[in-house]
């Protein structure tokens, strides 16, 4: 199994602003990044100390993995620019992959986890997801991302396919009902910032106990007059989530 | 502005526990306890280091204030019981308190905070709404909430209600998110452990940006074929929350 050491990024996101600056913490070398957008490879390439390729044939022959953080409709074309010799992963929790083209060395280096450039973030707890066809190319992953974390698995693209739905409701729909939140109370004139507290708790809350035991509120109870005069208050389109959310959580809980 | 020393509790629940646990470490003495179930009672009473009381009429002369810790349903009767001459305060987030008999001394003292009596939890950023038609009282409860937390605001009963609204919203609906998401990973086998990183990180991120510009995923894209290919895998139920959810976060990120 070879070890990896050289490492080139190919995207300019905030995957890859992130695994990059983790990967320069972790004393691995980053050779360059390419991306799209070349003042973008070039911003990177200064905060991570390194340089911007013009092309992706310009990654050197001694880079011993090449990191794809591009969007997911971005993928297929990339690894088809990239010579068959050169060892590649990429970042998506979505493409399953078989939807790539073969080669001896391609896998999935995916940190179920959600970046924004403006917020540092500490990799040691974050979840990578690893998978290969090529079992010694996939335990060379495992031993790149252990680097970073301590929690890495082997998963397949099915088991990556059916968490990237529950990251969708744990982290896209709960941030949305963070949003809904913030415009009801916007729309009068209270402040979001008092919420923040119950939000924290919500989620800290689940280390001690499952969601199901901390369910509390007027659809646990079951309390028909509260849930009615709180859809008396929403807009449509709340309301609909409202009513929905509130009859599943009657389902589960009576 | 009389200053509240000495409290007693009616009731045994959650809140109490919590309420009461705060109100010992900051040195308020615990006049006693009251609930339902004798046994809870005199089981807090003693975690407490307090006595329980056998009826209401026992709360002493003493007392400065009464805090009501029971079910919405419960209060007004409890209310009615208690001589005109004590003074009061209830911990709902939905009853107004022009729902309650009129008297010179009644107020709210809502702690906006989800409780678990096996969970220890830090009171001084819990916001505290204060509410009473008697300034003086009003005042006073708002000095004894200061004691506890550093984040307390006078609030009307419509305030309550539509804050009250939202924390359904980012506490109870976010929950029932993530006990979905559990439901869902174990249809699959797959560990709802791994996600946690995620979850805590979705509540962090609001730190910092706000929860609009903090979406990300397939429906901020409004990326159809992969919300397509998610609904495919889930039951009725939860199809019907994710399009719900899906759709709203497509119209505002739109």
């Amino acid at each position: 199994m070879k070890e990896i050491k050289q490492i080139s990024i190919v995207g300019t996101g905030n995957v890859a602003h992130h695994i990059g600056k983790a990967l320069v913490k972790n004393n691995f070398q980053i050779d360059g990044i390419w991306g799209r957008s070349k003042i973008n490879a070039q911003k990177l390439a200064k905060d991570l100390d390194t340089i911007s390729f013009d092309g992706l044939s310009q990654i050197p022959m001694s880079t011993d993995l090449i990191i794809i953080c591009v969007s997911d409709s971005a993928i297929k074309e990339i690894v088809e620019s990239i010579s068959n010799d050169k060892a590649i992963a990429y970042t998506s929790g979505s493409i399953p992959l078989n939807d790539l083209p073969k080669r001896e060395k391609i896998g999935v280096f995916y940190p179920l986890q959600t970046f924004t450039k403006t917020r540092e973030i500490s990799f040691d707890t974050i979840p990578f997801l690893i998978e290969s066809e090529n079992e010694q190319f996939a335990e060379s992953l495992k031993q790149c991302a252990n680097k970073l974390s301590k929690t890495v698995r082997f998963t397949s693209s099915e088991e990556r396919f059916q968490i990237h739905i529950a990251a969708v409701m744990v982290n896209n729909f709960t941030n949305h009902l963070y949003h809904l939140a913030d415009v009801h109370m916007k729309n009068h004139q209270l402040p979001f910032d008092i919420l923040k507290p119950l939000i924290f708790e919500t989620a800290e809350k689940i280390k001690d106990i499952s969601p199901l035991d901390a369910q509390t509120g007027p659809a646990k109870r079951n309390d028909l007059n509260v849930i009615e005069s709180h859809l008396n208050e929403l807009n449509k389109e709340t309301k609909e989530i409202y009513q929905t959310l509130s009859k599943s959580i009657i389902k589960y809980n009576s």
